[in-house]
Order: structure tokens, then sequence, then C-alpha cells
């Protein structure tokens, strides 16, 4: 496909937001952004994706975990991973992951236009699954190229009972090739993703990007704490066992914890109570926690001093408790090299480089098993992500996407494969 | 029907007991007890106490609110209303309303049995809706006595969409006949129903039973705590406006403010947060309060207090607030003579009489507006009600029954038709 003069007088950024626009229609609501992993609205976009890549000059597939891959012809020495996710959450926004897929292909595209051509392999890949909202497994993409699945990976169901291998299936993938995906470490020299920050930092500092240092770890746990259902009218409160109460006085101390102790978030996202009448008091009370950091340190001893803090509450109150540790991610540090790499790549583009941690999870957590990662944040409206107030600036599109280009020329120089070794 | 000679072996608690044991079989599902309004399981434990009003002298008819009535036949001037009611919350127990149909039926069998003709005239009412489960109104069979429904009352839809006036229609009642259910105060005496007392003060202080001072007034609310939802790892502690860490502050406000003043209970039995994900901040949250004291003015007064420090909270943490009164219900204060004359059967039958509100509502909240109200409280197991394991004990139905029986022959005595007069 040819480009007409209306699109050669387009920015980088301007061709990035039409694409992320065009990809936003594929959802599974009118109105709203849901493209939950496997489901027709993913197979829609993955579809589009798939065309820009070939305008782009790459080779695609679409992989036996649903990740679409764009390989750049060419190149010797260990492949670059570029790329990002096409999935969202429950009526989310479009930026959150489609950004560093199309950035990518840009990239490579303006580099093709200008006849540069990459002496290193580059893979752009869309993985599907990185928001973890449909099957109680996540980052199935990544981790099939890191070869990190669990054994009972395919059994996984959504709600709907549907296992994620016959949700492979009906996508047109076959699940029996999983394990054929994961990669050579020797053949990958490092993961580099381009998403937005879905946080304050950048905005509250008046930076177009920022380099990340690495992605917090995090602990999910459900705490049930049950006491005695009664009569909201007939039992006294001296002699209450109320779960509900107790439950309060833990989501104060998560809180509390969090906003006394550096690099820690801490969130009750959810809670439940039962019987959950207006006129009965609650016997039980299930509520969730979610704890980061960059420090896994600084986050195992978080775990523990709301352990003890809980517990407290509970004996005081006559309550008992049961806490379930779902989820444990450690926190994925950056490359170095490649952290100076990026910095460099924007400090030429004329921007101070700094440097910000993610407190949201993202696919190096599970490319970091199989090789360097690094990246780029750009900055995003109000913080706010997960959410169709998502907003960045076509400005802040090209910056990101003439920051790419400049860290891949420069790459270049220092590939094995690249003019620093010819 | 002639009574066999095992059948007048058994005490008056024996026979209470058995007929306890006999209704709770009336019940939507199998293995719990749940009778609700108007429904199949209502009807049949209807009929079941129709019967035994029939064995026990009374002339029964259904009424046009699924109230069962048995008239005594005989006695003149005002009338005596004894009774409780027949529904049940679901998975609810047995004593909690039938033992007050059951007590009553059985006291005036037995006066009968002595040969004793009571001088005024007395119905056994068996309510039909006094749990409040199964429309979003209650008390319909007592507030049709008192004259007391509103006017939409028929156009009460339940969960199912079935109006409350189909739903009488489909019983065999004729909802047309509603308001000529009214009875005229002149003609009623008082109404006094024995009922368990769903507290844990009667075991604690030794007693079978004890006579209630006066039911408590109630306030229920809605309240819905709106802050931003955010991505758990990316927002900052100091950024966030946390809704349901807002509501936890509120919850324990509800609890210390009722721990802190003399006859006020108040419990927060319904929490609910969206968009309710683990890793996400709350952005809402509703939770619903249930305020009670006998005391009108100590009601008021902690509504205006909670309020205050609702609005205290939000506005230290950035929240709005809304707060929706959907149920205002003074309380009932038990009529001083009436209350005395329980007292009096309560002693004749060798009790140390003790008086006790009653913090859950009953028919007699609807019942004050026709005539003097008073109850007489049973003991219950652990003061649990509203569960299966709700429990008496023979010996308190048989005391329970004898002090109705003490009453009743020294309301003759007192009665403006009976013996003191003729």
């Amino acid at each position: 496909m040819s480009m007409d003069l209306r699109e050669r007088e387009m920015t980088l950024g301007d061709r990035v937001m039409a694409r992320l626009d065009a990809l936003a229609r594929y959802s599974a609501e009118d109105g709203a952004l849901t493209r939950l992993y496997l489901t027709p609205a993913h197979r829609d976009a993955a579809q589009a994706v798939m065309g820009w890549m070939q305008e782009a000059g790459l080779d695609t597939t679409l992989d036996a975990a649903g990740s679409v891959v764009g390989r750049l012809p060419g190149g010797e020495g260990p492949r670059l991973i570029l790329g990002s996710h096409i999935d969202t959450v429950v009526n989310g926004g479009r930026y959150d992951g489609p950004l560093g897929v199309i950035v990518a292909i840009e990239a490579l595209a303006e580099l093709q236009r200008r006849g540069v051509a990459l002496p290193f392999p580059v893979d752009v890949l869309a993985f599907g699954d990185e928001e973890g909202v449909r099957f109680p497994v996540t980052l199935t993409g990544s981790r099939a190229l890191a070869g990190t699945l669990g054994p009972d990976w395919l059994a996984a169901r959504d709600a709907e009972g549907i296992s994620l291998g016959d949700a492979l299936t009906a996508f047109g993938c076959d699940p029996a090739g999983l394990a054929g995906l994961a990669r050579d470490p020797a053949e990958v020299g490092a993961y580099v993703e381009v998403h937005i920050e879905q946080g304050p930092v950048l905005e509250a500092t008046d930076r177009p990007v920022g380099i990340v240092s690495g992605i917090a770890g995090a602990t999910r746990a459900t705490i049930v704490v049950t006491g005695m259902a009664g009569h909201a009218g007939t039992v006294p409160m001296a002699l209450r066992r109320d779960a509900l109460a107790g439950a309060a006085e833990m989501v104060l101390a998560v809180e509390e914890l969090a906003q006394e102790t550096d690099d820690l978030v801490a969130t009750v996202g959810q809670i439940e109570v039962r019987p959950g009448a207006v006129n009965v008091i609650a016997g039980t009370a299930r509520f969730t926690i979610d704890v980061r950091s960059t420090d896994d340190a600084v986050r195992n001893a978080a775990m523990e001093a709301l352990q003890h803090r809980f517990e407290a509450i509970a004996t005081r109150r006559g309550l008992s408790l049961a806490i379930d540790v779902g989820y444990r991610q450690p926190a994925a540090t950056c490359a170095p090299q490649l952290r100076q790499a990026l910095a460099a790549a924007v400090a030429a583009e004329g921007v101070e480089p700094i440097e910000l941690p993610s407190g949201a999870g993202h696919d190096g957590l599970a490319m970091i098993a199989l090789c360097p990662i690094a990246m780029l944040f750009v900055r995003c409206r109000g913080g706010i992500s997960h959410h169709p107030a998502e907003a960045i600036t076509p400005a802040d599109a090209d910056m990101a996407t003439r920051v790419l280009i400049q860290f891949l020329e420069a790459y270049a120089g220092s590939s094995p494969a690249g003019p620093a070794k010819a």
C-alpha cells in the first residue's frame, strides 16, 4: 500500500494517534472499549495490527498464544523485541498497551522510509493477555516467549467456564504449539516497550517521556474476617463481634502503612460482607489487598507488618482471620545499559531524561526471564488509565516515536551485528 | 377433634413446641426454613394455623391481607387482640413469630379445657408480613387492622416484579377488601404479643420471660461515598481519593458513636464498592446504616451526629457524600397498665419480672396506631434469631403460655365486660 501526499504531511505522532483511534473501534461493546484476551474484538484488533505491520514491511504471524508477531526481514545477531499488548480492561482506554505496539510499527516504518536498514533482527510483538482480566492467569503471550508458562495454564477457565485452551482454538491458534514459542535466550538481545505512565509523575514534572527504572513487584491476598452475625436491633454493642467493623479497621491499617512507607502503595479494591442485609450485623467480611513496591524487601516487610496489624485487630475484637496470598510477583529491574541508551535517545530529542518506577505490571515482568528489559513511559493526562478518560497528546506520541527511532539507530551502533562491530 | 390420653399428658410447653416443629415444615426450601409473605409455604402454614385455631374453638377466616384471624366466640366490650406473625426471613428460625401465634392458641385452648369463658371478645391474629423480606413494604397485616396502609401499597413489587396486589389475589385474598380491614379503635382494647427476645438479655439475667418496655424506633439510610477510581499500582498514596478508605472510617464512626451512647445501637450491614477489582482504587463505596433506640430523641441526635462525622471525613479526604434516609420508624412505648398486668402475671408464675426494650421491630409498631400494645419476651438461646440456630426450651414455652393464661384471667377481672364490672 502506497502513502498519499496527505499521509506524508502527517507527523509520526499524528499517524500513531490515528491508528490508536482506529484500533479503539474493536470492542465488545458499543460506546466503550472492552477487548479481552481471545475474544472476537481481540481477533479483529490483531487482524488490523497485522495489516499495519505488513505496510511497515514486516512479515507477520499469529503465534500459538494469540500474539501478533511482526518480523523485520534481515539483520544478524541477537534479536531485539519491541512491543506491548492490545488487550484492555473492561471499559478501558485506548492507549494502555496499543501505544507501544503502534509506536514500534511506526518507528520501523519511518526508518524504512528513510532507507535505514537495521543490522540486527527485530520482532514487534502485540501480546494479548497483559491485563489478565478474562482468565485467572496473565501474561500468557510474553510468558510463552520466556518459556515460563505453568503446567496447567491451558486449563484456566474464564467466568463462563471456557478453558484457555479452547479459547485459543476458537481464536484460530493451536494450543499444542505454546511450548514451542519459547525463545532461546542466546538469540534475544533485549525487550523494549513503550507504554503510557498510568500515573501522575511525568505530568507533575512536565516531561513527555521518562525512563522506567523497574517494574514494581506485587503481592495480592484475600482476607476473610469472621465474627458473629446478629440482629442489628437486639445485640448490644458490647456483645457484638462485627466482621465489617473489624475489616474497616484493617482497611485503614493498609492505607496508613502505605502512607508511612517509602516506595510502597497498598490498596483494598474489593470488599464483601455476609449476610449483607441492612438489619443484620456482618458475620463475615472478605476483602483483597494489593501491595506494590519496586523493592521486594520493602514489599515483603509490608506484608508481614500488615499480618501483625490484622491479627492484633482480630484478637482485640474476638474475630477470626484467614489470609490467603494468591499472587506474588517479584519486582523487575530494567537493565542499566538499556536505561542509559534510552536516556541518551531522550536527551538527543532535547528532553532532560528522568527515571521513574512503574507501579503497574507489564509484559516485561515475564520477558525479564528471557532477556534484559527496558521501558519508555509516555505522559498521560491526569495519570488516568484503565478508564475511558485515558488520554495522551499527539506531540507526546510523536516524541515517543522519535525517541524510539533514536534508540534503534544507536542500538544499531552498539549491536554486535551493527556498524560498531563491522 | 378430641385429644387422646397422650396429648393430655403433654405440658402446655410440649404442645407449643410440637406445633412449632410441625409449622417449621412449611418452607420454600428443603433443609432450611424460608417462608416469605404470600408464598405457597405461607399459604400452607396459614392453613395449618387455621386448623389448630379451630381445634381451640376459634372461628377462623383468612382476611384480605393474608392474615389468619381466629375469633373466640362470645364476650362483650373492647376486643383483646393476641398474636404475632408466621412469615420468616430467608433461612430463618422456627420461633421468631410462630411462637406468639401458637402460645395464644394454646392459652385459649387450655382456658377452654378448664371451662373458663372469657367475658371479653378475643381475636388471635397470625400476620404474614412482619419480616418485610419479599416486598419493599412491611407490616401489611397489622397496618391493615390499624388503617395505616399507604395509598400505593398494592403496587409494591417483589424482586420478580410481582405486585403485592397480584400476590394477594394468587394467595386467595381480595385486595379490594384491604381498606375494610381497618378496626374501629373504640372496639379494640389492646394488642398483646408473645415473641422470642432475639437478644441476650433474658439469658444473661437468667429469666424465662420478660416484659417489653417499648419497641425501638429505627432509621435506615444508604450512604454513597464518591472518590476517584485509579490504578492500584500507579497512583501515589498522597494523590488518592479512595472511596473505600473513607467509607471504612465512617463504618468505625458508626460503631464508635453507638458504643458511647446509651440506648443506641447502630449497624453497617451492607457495603459495596465500585469498580470492585483487586487492582483498582475504589471510586465509589455504598453502605447502609441502621440506627435504633427506644428514645426517638436519642436516635435523631445520633443521625445528626453521624451526618456531621461523615461530612468531616469526606471533606478531609476530598470525597463527596450522599445520604439517603429511606426509612424512619418512631419508637412504640408499651402501655404502662398492660406492662403492670404482664408483670403481675409473671410474678404469679413465680418469676421476678424484669423489663427490657425490644431492639427489633414487631407488629406492635403498627398496632399502636389502633390500641395500647404490650409484649412478653421469651428467652432464646444465645440471643440468636433470623438463623436456623434459633432455639427456645419447652420449659420456657410452657412458662410463656402459663403467663399469658394468668394475664388473660386477670384481664377478665379488669375488663369492662368482666367480673369486676358484673
